[in-house]
């Protein structure tokens, strides 16, 4: 996706340690219209799979989510929540991944509610990089009992590995910009 | 709104204490198609106030503000973080509100980047109970010298106050649907 690009480029801010600061529309402040375009894309890239749900994960992932979720005829969107609220008292689905940008493990939580044995799911996020924050919610989806049926990005890191971290779960892998490279202050996109 | 009353009715649960649990289209699985009409009628009450910018809450504030900043023109959506990200490493606006579904007080951040003295500003949150969420919000936005044009939520509890207690800041406040009583197991509906 060129637009995509585009911002990553223009706004996009090496951190170092592979940490790629792009709040400017994604990770604090949100572009509607550019997120709903990814979101289309993804719809494009899926619908042949036939999802009837999609998964993610608060906080970031929501949004790419909500907006695929809408252009694949509004199938609904769960995000795994990673702080119990009060609202969630029944037993749930969960597993664990580390954070990358907050540091330690977080917990990733589903409550069978909102994902049934017979859904055919999509998995989506705001990055893949190491992969194991997707892995955990693709466990999430086999403990129900449903299909995954595919896995989408807005960015990829390829140098992190997550595509082959993934490829057991043998389902399409979609990025919407893939970044090959940032060593030494770099920004390199496919 | 009368689409999301009915949902409230038929998924709603009361769970006591004046918590309402909607996790069947905004709590914890969303409705992309539901929280689009939300974000357009948000829009439509407050078009009027010309708001360049949209300030709403993680999580649950997050869709139905990017709805709400879509419908009004794409207008940035800036979400107030509760926990650091390693991304945000410069001097934020903070301010602390008691949570009312996880207990203690979350700390809301948000960057100078994403809010300027010269912006008009919308706050989208997803309830409207006590206010004092919406009202740390409001004070982020007057410390960083943007001027407050008006307040929407998706649902109101009106029994618990916050229109009182917001209405020193002297907006229009608007909810998409109001509750007027939870008292013995009820959701009773304006």
């Amino acid at each position: 996706m060129e637009a995509l690009k585009t911002r990553i480029l223009n706004e996009g801010q090496n951190l170092g340690r592979g940490i790629l600061k792009i709040d400017s529309f994604l990770n604090h402040q949100l572009d509607a219209e550019l997120m709903e375009a990814v979101g289309s894309e993804i719809a494009r890239q899926f619908s042949h799979t036939n999802p009837t749900r999609i998964v993610t994960a608060e906080v970031s992932g929501i949004v790419p989510a909500i907006m695929a979720g809408k252009a694949l005829g509004n199938i609904p969107v769960v995000y795994a929540r990673k702080h119990k609220p009060i609202t969630m008292m029944e037993p749930v689905y969960i597993d664990a991944a580390p954070s990358h940008t907050k540091g330690g493990e977080v917990m990733l939580m589903i409550s069978p509610e909102f994902l049934h044995a017979s859904d055919r799911v999509l998995i989506v996020d705001d990055f893949l990089a190491s992969g194991r924050t997707i892995d955990a919610l693709a466990r999430i989806v086999q403990n129900s009992g449903a299909v995954l049926v595919g896995i989408a990005a807005v960015v990829e890191k390829t140098f992190e590995g997550g595509r082959t971290a993934l490829a057991h779960w043998n389902v399409p892998v979609f990025a919407a910009a893939t970044i090959t490279d940032m060593s030494d202050g770099k920004i390199v996109l496919a």
